[in-house]
């Protein structure tokens, strides 16, 4: 019989733990018989001692197993789910839908709401009128079927073990943990029944992780984790040093997401989706090669495709599909407020996390689960790192339902830096991590 | 407010925390406001990175503070306690107490019974028929302003969140951390109203610390917080690879340290305790030097001032005295087996927490705390490391109350090595570390 105070012990001085000894630390602390404070000490070894590819696998594994898991099977096709680590004005998943939809990869998204700068997914979904996200596990597959998309909000006792555990890091300073991290999203994508898995793994001011190489190690960990349980997994490295796209808030970002689908949206936003969408429909099997995908998924953008899916979703979901083609459907806030640069120069710096914090000022983000947002508000950025911008041009414009947004104004202008010599935007794409089948 | 997660994020990522950072672990620990997952989160911090010889004392102090402190001003003198971190056939307590007692320096000592191979001192005292360790506050005080010496068992709060500390360090794998041994046989010590402490920091098979290196760490961890916290602090590092003197066993051990105060103990044991006593005699106050306090000890034991002192302490706290002149006064037990070497060589090697588990077995120690022990039963050891023992000659002698002691005689046999080299035994005193005022 292992005692948890032995698996403790093992794992501080630095041994690979078996797959027995993390199922029992998962299901006892799931079930109660391992009490937190065991727990706890164990989160903070694995904070200083790491887990090879294999543990983490067994964690990720065990936490899926430690609740229910949705099955996918009734839908045809390879289920390729997307997550992304998370960023300021990151509209990816709204134009990958349909995108990678339109290319016949079947996509069965749930999605959360989340705390964050804006709201999540399912927030900005709602941002247009009627479109709601309670759909039967029968109808979510039909449609799936029919229509070869669907977005739902996340139902069922999912990894209730990742919940547990994430709580108590949360209190015990082990969140910052890769091997944590990586196991705890690749066991919610699992359970939400992915067959294969794309990760976009964010570094930068506006991300979780801050640094690139952080952010590299989590991309090769939860990889790893993906080839260790028979999800083929992909992932790539994509900046957050400045906002993704133009706009923060949660109509401004389905208008966004809508424009690009039309093929007329920000640079940054539509390469980082092509890039991912690529690798979507390479690991779904509609394309031998990323050059392939990429040209299937232009196809699409080019000849309104994706767009035509995107009303079907909302039209399939309860809202007006009308919006596709009038921007003017989506929630308008009652002030809009140009920041005006205090002198000219180049962009050399926008800290995303600074200029996310001044959308959510004005209501556009949730700090706890209880608040409300406001959809139509947010920020428009007219400028982005390496642009010139005249003293008295506009920086951004600020759209707010309340007159007073000096507090967000001051944000914006003390994160959008201006230098006198220009500098080089930062690169969007850094690597992409594949697992080889050696490895 | 300062919050306890950020306590541990500090430590975690290698920061020295300050004094209310440490107060707030250890009265929020004890109070209750901190959740024992965080208090073990924070312990596996600690083992990890460790804390600077401030933080020690601070922690020490937290603990000190956390219960009722023993005030021992009623007794003139600099009051010195000696503490060793334990090892098998140690007596050294029942011969320092009348030792340094009879040279002037008052000992009050307060023992314990704890679990181990033997019984505690106070198990030890209590082989002599009659003997009772519980004394008023009022009447120990006066005994030991009149005779000089007063041994009674622990009583009070004392530190009490050492004890819940080291309850939850017990199930979370982070005992062995230097630091936290450190600061808890230190607050114990000051809350038992040391002026001054002496520390036996013992090191090899028997002993907590297995190797020089670790014995070295924590005497020098011990000696810094004593320095910091104004309480004069040495350390001795001693062998424990083979037991100390030649008897395992309450009355035997009683024995042993009687033939000591005569004079005729073993040189193992007598060294040690002139060592030991020296320190506690120069702490004390009573001599300039080491060399001035061994003279003085030698002296009290070859004039038998220690000895007679012993009797006094015996009577006075309700033992029959005479055992100092009649040892077969002392509980004997039924049956004797002397185990024979099986060839002929030198004693390479012996282990001595096997031979402290054969003692154990025979019922001299405590598994449990509900366990009695037998005050009679034990070992006596006829050979040490370095020795020659002829095939047939009696390595050991056992005494038990019951006839079949052949788990005891087997790991007697596989644990004291016989080979055809003579070995050097080894080196009983290590270093002696003391904390210059300047450090």
């Amino acid at each position: 019989m292992v005692r948890m105070v032995d698996v403790i012990l093992k794992k501080r001085n630095g041994e690979v733990l078996s797959k027995e000894e993390i199922e029992l630390f998962v299901e006892g602390y799931t079930n109660g018989t391992i009490p937190d404070y065991q727990a706890s000490a164990f989160l903070m070894a694995v904070y200083f001692k790491g887990m090879n590819a294999e543990e983490q696998a067994d964690l990720t594994m065990a936490m899926v197993n430690s609740g229910e898991q949705i099955d996918l099977s009734a839908i045809d096709g390879v289920k390729v789910d997307k997550h992304s680590t998370g960023g300021v004005g990151d509209t990816t998943t709204l134009i990958l839908v349909p995108l990678v939809a339109a290319c016949g990869v079947p996509v069965a998204k749930m999605s959360g709401r989340g705390l964050g700068h804006t709201g999540g997914t399912l927030d900005k979904l709602e941002a247009m009128e009627g479109f709601h996200i309670e759909l039967t596990k029968e109808q979510f597959v039909k449609q799936v079927n029919d229509l070869k998309l669907a977005v739902i909000g996340q139902s069922g006792n999912l990894t209730p073990a990742d919940q547990l555990i994430y709580a108590l890091r949360d209190v015990t300073a082990t969140v910052d943990s890769i091997p944590l991290i990586a196991s705890s999203i690749m066991s919610k994508k699992i359970a939400a029944g992915a067959d294969a898995i794309v990760l976009d793994v964010k570094s930068g001011d506006g991300a979780f992780m801050k640094t690139m190489e952080d952010a590299k190690a989590l991309a090769e960990a939860m990889v790893a984790i993906g080839h260790q349980v028979g999800r083929q997994t992909m992932a790539v490295l994509s900046d957050m040093s400045q906002p993704l796209g133009n706009a923060i808030g949660n109509a401004l970002e389905v208008k966004e997401a809508i424009e690009t689908l039309q093929g007329k949206g920000p640079k940054d936003l539509t390469e980082l989706c092509l890039v991912l969408g690529s690798q979507m429909i390479v690991l779904g099997g509609k394309a031998q090669t990323l050059v392939e995908a990429r040209e299937m998924l232009e196809e699409v953008m080019a000849n309104g495709e994706a767009l035509r899916l995107f009303g079907e979703l909302i039209a399939a979901q309860g809202g007006n599909a009308k919006v596709i083609e009038d921007l003017s459907l989506l929630p308008t806030a009652k002030f809009e407020k140009a920041v005006q640069a205090e002198h000219s120069g180049y962009i050399t710096k926008m800290e995303a996390d600074e200029l996310g914090i001044a959308a959510m000022l004005l209501g556009a983000g949730r700090a706890t689960k209880e608040d409300e947002i406001d959809l139509a508000v947010g920020i428009t950025l007219h400028k982005k790192v390496g642009d010139y911008v005249e003293k008295g041009e506009a920086l951004a414009t600020i759209h707010a339902n309340r007159e007073d947004v000096a507090q967000s104004e001051t944000l914006i202008l003390k994160h959008m830096h201006i230098g006198a010599n220009q500098v080089a935007p930062p690169a969007l794409i850094g690597e992409v991590i594949t697992c080889s089948e050696e490895k």
